[in-house]
């Protein structure tokens, strides 16, 4: 079985290594030729892909892209992936999107036979390399369950019922984190302006209530200013929390807090931040 | 050695009874017999307190009381505690109070000789009673390393410098916590929008980047709709966000999210759920 897989960089790379590893005939496509290099150099299974053309064989083909629009743009049009993609394959998108977004593309990908599954993905490009990423599955079911022999050579299979959902359940985490993140950097101004030891407070508040993934992942690099090398940068969570508000207001759901740590993230990407790993959010 | 303890409600009482335990001879006071007796019971050594003026005697005295307004009351005036301690003696204050109350407090110690500490008190009854609280140590230094002895019998002790460092370590950890858990509010919300199981959702949004302390100890009860009994009522949780805003306001930080929060808290307890754990934020 010949697989694709468009767009191979933080997440979508790591998936398609384990996919090469696991001896799979993978389709490779990446913007940058060096990044679908890497990705090639995972085994001897790899395949480099130069348009959405050579998708044509492939019976599953995954995208995992940075933003909605990259994703409308290589999917659809009269030179896009379901222009050749096969009635009766899969496609199974990555990237955190919207369900507006989603939609569109499982209604493109119905009109070509093509199954759509939206597989949203959580933790980070580590575990992800180590096949522990967890897999946010939704969309057609049967296509969901003729893959079951692929989804544990990916991450960890969680089936959450439609594509909606499964964009749902990774925006919301993204932007829970990322208010998780925010309100810490609240406290932690208001700890500093008291005189407490920036590196102390941190471990206090680790040891309380106010203990979070997010205090332990950024904790320290808010209290020493250090936001690079980013490791999620400001502008793909400020991506994350447009998307996640835009689909709360859609859904007619009141996020008042949500609304304004998106607009604090908007600041920072404004005044040249969007580059530095997401904790710089504490400097605006 | 003599200690007196004020107020033995659900974390001066594991304290006091702590200190009992190590026989330690300490006078109890506590607006409820009932509760001043559950004390007392813990051991031999404790005694009935019925007014300030038992407190004479004692070296130390705790206090550990709902409100900053109760411990002014109980403090100052002509038979407050502070007109009954005789000089060269130690008040711990052990209640989450804003800075501007402790420096009123520590300035009326002062004029009649006593000691001034605060030790503001994290996580839970439960690991308060198991000698295993985190003590947030803040004030005379001097009477701080004299009380060396005693500090490993009350819980977990940190020096964090000052009395304002003690009074922000402890609302800066309520503050966070509280948003944390109204910020997952609002991502639960957008969840069942969108049609995301809920336990499910917090089940995976445990494994990503939204985890926190807050999503595994209050989750399951906004899932659930189940606010009773209260850990932490929804209005002792009010009191320690005006506290904490208000001592923020004070030192000019801007808390934009935190304010934000506690006007939902307030419309919380306005609404009637003031007695319910803080969970039911939820339901605002």
């Amino acid at each position: 079985m010949e697989f694709g897989f468009i767009g191979v960089g933080a997440m979508g790379g790591p998936l398609a290594r384990n996919l090469i590893r696991a001896g799979k005939n993978v389709h490779v496509y990446n913007r940058s030729a060096a990044g679908r290099d890497k990705t090639l150099a995972a085994g001897a299974s790899g395949i480099a892909a130069m348009s959405m053309a050579d998708m044509t064989s492939c019976k599953v083909v995954f995208t995992c892209l940075a933003l909605p629009e990259h994703l409308a743009e290589k999917a659809l049009g009269p030179d896009g992936l379901y222009a050749h993609m096969q009635p009766g394959t899969v496609h199974v998108e990555l990237s955190t999107i919207d369900s507006q977004t989603a939609f569109t593309l499982a209604e493109a990908a119905g009109k070509q036979g093509v199954a759509y599954i939206q597989c949203t993905l959580g933790k980070t490009p580590a575990h992800a390399e180590r096949g522990e990423a967890p897999l946010f599955v939704g969309g057609d079911q049967q296509a969901i369950a003729a893959l079951g022999d692929v989804w544990p050579l990916l991450g960890v299979f969680n089936n959450v019922g439609t594509v909606e959902a499964a964009c749902a359940v990774k925006l919301v985490s993204n932007l829970v984190g990322m208010a998780n993140l925010a309100v810490l950097s609240e406290g932690l101004r208001i700890g500093e302006a008291a005189g407490v030891e920036k590196k102390l407070l941190l471990r206090l508040l680790g040891e309380t209530g106010a203990h979070s993934f997010q205090l332990d992942a950024r904790g320290k690099n808010m209290a020493e200013g250090e936001y690079a090398p980013p490791r999620f940068t400001l502008d793909l969570a400020l991506k994350d929390l447009r998307l996640g508000c835009g689909m709360a207001h859609a859904l007619n759901v009141d996020v008042a807090l949500l609304d304004m740590v998106f607009a604090r993230f908007g600041r920072g990407s404004a005044a040249g931040l969007g580059n530095r790993d997401c904790a710089a959010v504490h400097e605006v």
